[in-house]
Formats: structure tokens, C-alpha cells, sequence
């Protein structure tokens, strides 16, 4: 099994994965009118990023046995949801953020308004993606994705952790009460990712299974390493502001627990996320590499 | 015909439907967190008004044949999708206003954060509505619905028509754009009511068609009515900060047209819509009641 983990080539399979996303992200607006908001929704969906999120989809559908292009319409979604988030996080009255990999955010651009809407937009095409332009799946399996994503984005996922997130800024906060954070803000939608993946592939419910306890894994840790990372790298690296947890006052990890012991709980969390993909020691590859992805990146 | 329409009590029915439409909105709400979240969601979503929305949703649905009951959910989407755009519209970044309803907008009383948020986690909800929590329709026609709900709410619909508006501030708007602005900002989501709830109840074409026709027509009447309402009623009898229109140097029917033109005008859409009905002279008698209702209302 080593060998054969080692003959797979993510560097390659991550480019190819990337360019289909990017591909059919740049495909996914139509003449929406007007051009502003157009203009608005294609500046934060077009703005590059690791696209972790449809790359996850891709995987889980094919871990699942599905073809990768029946998933493109839900990874685009997932995507579409992502950066709705973000773009109203930068918000004044949120995050207040100038910032985003490496460019004015969204209302800096746009206005407060504009990117409001701009976001409203998103959030409503990615449940027009999932409905109106996949093809080839059987309608039950769509209308289970959509209530996936709808519960991944509304209050009980991203919504809901971001009221939480926004609640304990500049309060002293514990441990529970960061991974609840973490679990609803970032979490929720990265375990939509692969479930919906899945779903499109046609997973059974042992997939389903070991594919969540796989996602609550690296959600975790790729959360450590979102605040590890706002500590030692650079504004420059990150490509949007650093430290701004220091600033805002904002309990993180490394606050918690120290850096070392926040690093090694992250390797851990992706050590035990992989593990739960064992029955599937070919198929899973791609998503095992991503997962050791998620913790060696340096952004 | 003129006597049996005599015998249907409107009152009655309104009465009616309107508690069903409360108790559903009230019980869409489950036991979300965090609380702050839950309740600024509450504050808007049972704020009351005219629920003229979820109404017309029961309205077509009983048209085409369906049972009231299963339309609830959808009709309950519908007004979750209209509140979310009124909490959003009402921020200080958009049209700035502090009252709705007789009572201070959602930003006022929790913070435009929250307000942002509650709004998103609205429209989300509103997807979950129909995906999970509708029983007892095929998943084909709940995936039409989504997608029409999609269509209605987003760019190429509410969100479309609320960045046009916002755009022709303070400029000079023919009436062509100003009808592109209010069959988008409203008539959208207007169209989507008969039109899910005509789904729901299993319609064909040719009464989706008379529906389609039915709602342009009540939508734009709605809107010119609005805009009268804005000159000649006061901000108390609205529950809502009157004259806003003028104050902001909006372009409105009124202003285009004259009082008694935009009025005659309202009442010409209104008779059109109703003749699109004229085929199904019983069973759309609380449809017809609804559009005579639009046009005599004083709020």
C-alpha cells in the first residue's frame, strides 16, 4: 500500500482537479444583469484560492465510484456558498476586512451594498446549480445534496458559527466553545463537501459514515492551522491580513494550547481522519494526500 | 358567475389562511444557535404583515388541485425569502431605514452583523423547507420548485431588481426600467408563489402559463400601489417610514405618471390578471379575491 500511495502523483492530480474547478467556476455565471453585480460576483468566485472545498466534492464522488463531471455543477455550488461567506465576514460590520488572498475584499471594490447582494446572489446560485443544471442524477439524490447544503450554510452550520465567532470576540473562551466555533463556521461545509460528493457518486451509508468522522478531522485541523498560520506567517504569504487574531483580540489555538501542542493536535486530527478511509486504501488517495495538503500548507 | 363569486367570503377565507400561514411561520423556526441568531430571525420572520405571499402560494396550490396542507412548507420558504430580502434591504449600507412594520428593522435592535446573518440564514432556511421538511410530493416537482425559488431570489430575480434600484438613486428612470426594477425587486418572487404552489398542487402548462400571466400583473400593480401609498398615506397607518420615496428622490409611478394615471393603471393590470383566471371561473375565486385586495389595500 505504501508503494502504491507513493506511485499516486497529487501535485498532478491537485493541477488537474484545480483547472476543472476553475473552468467551470468561470462558466458557472451567466449574463446576470446588471453587469455590477456580475461584475461583483465574478471578482471574489473568480479570485483563485486552493478551491479545497469543489476539489473535495471531486474526490468524494469518485471515491464513491461517480464520474467527476456530474459533481462539477455541486462543487461549483459548495464554492459558491465558500464565498458568500467570505465576502460578508469582510464586511465592516463583520471582520471588517481589507484584505482577501491578496486583493481589496469585495465592498472595498463594490460597496457594502453590492457586495451584500453580490453574496445574497451567490448563496441562491448555488442552490440553482444543484437543481437546475446537474444532470444525469436521480432527483432524490439532488434533493438530499440541497438539504446537505442548506444545512451546512444556514444557522445550523456556517451561520450559526459565525454568530458564535462574532459573540466571543474580545471574550475569554474555551476550548468547547472554539471547536463549536470551528465545527459550524468552517466544518459544516467542508463535511458537506465530501458528502455531497458521495451523494453524487452514489455512496452507501458506510462511506457516508466513514466520510463525516474523515471531514470533522480535517475541518478541525485546517482550522489549527488557520490561526497557527495567523501567527508565523506573513501578510504577504497569507495574502490577506496577519495577526489580525492578535489584534482583534480573537482566542485561537496557539492561545490556547501553544503552537507545538496546536500543531500536534492537528496532526493528530489528520492522522485519525485518514484512518477512517482504511477500507478504501486505493480509491481514497487522492483524499488522503488532500488531507496532509491541508496541514503542510504554509497559507 | 357575479353571484357565486358574491357568495365567497374573502374575509373569511383571508382570516383563515392567514392563521394557517402564522402558526406554519411559527413553527419553521426550530431551536437554532445561538439564541441571539434565533431571535433576530424571529423578530423579522413574525413581525406579521399582509403574508400576502405564502397566502397566494395556498391560493394556487388549492387552484390546481393540491392540499393545502402540503404547500405549507413552500409557502413558508416564500415568506422566509421575502423577509430575508427586507432585513437586507433595511441596512444602513442599502436603503437605511429604522422602521418596518410599526417596529425598529432587524439591524436596529440587533446590530447589522447579526441582522446580515439572520437574512442569510433565512434564505438558506428557506431551501431547507422545501427539501427537507415538505412531505408527500415527488421529489421531481420539489426540485422544479427549488430551482424556481432559486430563480426568483437571486440575480436573475429580487437580488437582480434590488441592485438596478439601488443604482437609480437620485437619477432620472424611464418607466422601462422602472417596470425591469419591480418585475425583478417583486414580481419574481410573486411569480414564484403561484407558481410552487401551483407545482405543489400538480398544475399543468396551461394553468402554470395563466398563473405566470396572473402574477405580472398583480406584481407590478402591487408595486404601483406602493408607490402611491408612499405619497398618500402616513407613516403610521403604513408602519413604515412614509414619503421615503421622495425623500430619497426615487423614481416611482407617481412621479412619472400622476396620481390618478398610476392609479388607473394599477387597476387595468389588476383586470388583466384576473381575466388570465377567466377558465376556472370557482376555483380561483380566492385568487381574484387577492388581486382585488392588492389594489383597494390602504398599507
Amino acid at each position: 500500500m505504501q508503494e502504491a500511495i507513493a506511485s499516486f502523483d497529487f501535485a498532478e492530480y491537485l493541477e488537474k482537479a484545480r483547472t476543472r474547478v476553475e473552468d467551470a467556476l468561470d462558466a458557472s455565471l451567466g449574463p446576470e444583469k446588471p453587469e455590477k453585480l456580475r461584475e461583483s460576483m465574478r471578482y471574489s468566485l473568480l479570485a483563485g484560492g486552493k478551491r479545497l472545498r469543489p476539489i473535495l466534492c471531486l474526490a468524494a464522488c469518485e471515491l464513491a465510484g461517480g464520474e467527476l463531471e456530474k459533481a462539477l455543477p455541486t462543487a461549483v455550488a459548495l464554492e459558491m456558498i465558500h464565498t458568500m461567506s467570505l465576502i460578508h465576514d469582510d464586511l465592516p460590520s463583520m471582520d471588517n476586512d481589507d484584505l482577501r488572498r491578496g486583493r481589496p475584499t469585495n465592498h472595498k471594490v463594490y460597496g457594502d451594498a453590492v457586495a451584500i447582494l453580490a453574496g445574497d446572489a451567490l448563496l441562491t446560485r448555488a442552490f440553482e446549480m444543484v437543481s437546475i443544471r446537474t444532470e444525469g442524477i436521480p432527483s432524490e439524490r439532488l434533493l438530499k445534496i440541497i438539504g446537505e447544503l442548506s444545512l451546512a450554510a444556514g444557522a445550523p452550520g456556517l451561520v450559526g458559527g459565525q454568530v458564535v465567532d462574532l459573540d466571543c470576540e474580545g471574550k475569554e473562551v474555551d476550548l468547547e466553545t472554539l471547536e463549536y466555533i470551528h465545527l459550524h463556521k468552517t466544518g459544516a461545509l467542508l463535511k458537506a463537501c465530501v458528502t455531497c460528493g458521495a451523494l453524487i457518486g452514489g455512496a452507501d451509508e458506510k462511506l457516508l459514515e466513514a466520510l463525516s468522522i474523515y471531514a470533522r478531522g480535517i475541518g478541525l485541523a485546517f482550522q489549527i492551522i488557520d490561526d497557527i498560520l495567523d501567527v508565523t506567517a506573513s501578510s504577504e504569504v497569507l495574502g490577506k491580513t496577519a495577526g489580525k487574531d492578535l489584534i482583534a483580540d480573537k482566542t485561537t489555538y496557539p492561545k490556547l494550547l501553544g503552537l507545538d501542542e496546536s500543531r500536534r493536535r492537528a496532526d493528530l486530527l489528520v492522522a485519525k481522519a485518514k484512518s477512517a478511509l482504511d477500507p478504501w486504501p486505493e480509491k481514497s488517495k487522492p483524499l488522503l494526500a488532500l488531507a496532509d495538503y491541508i496541514t503542510s500548507r504554509d497559507r
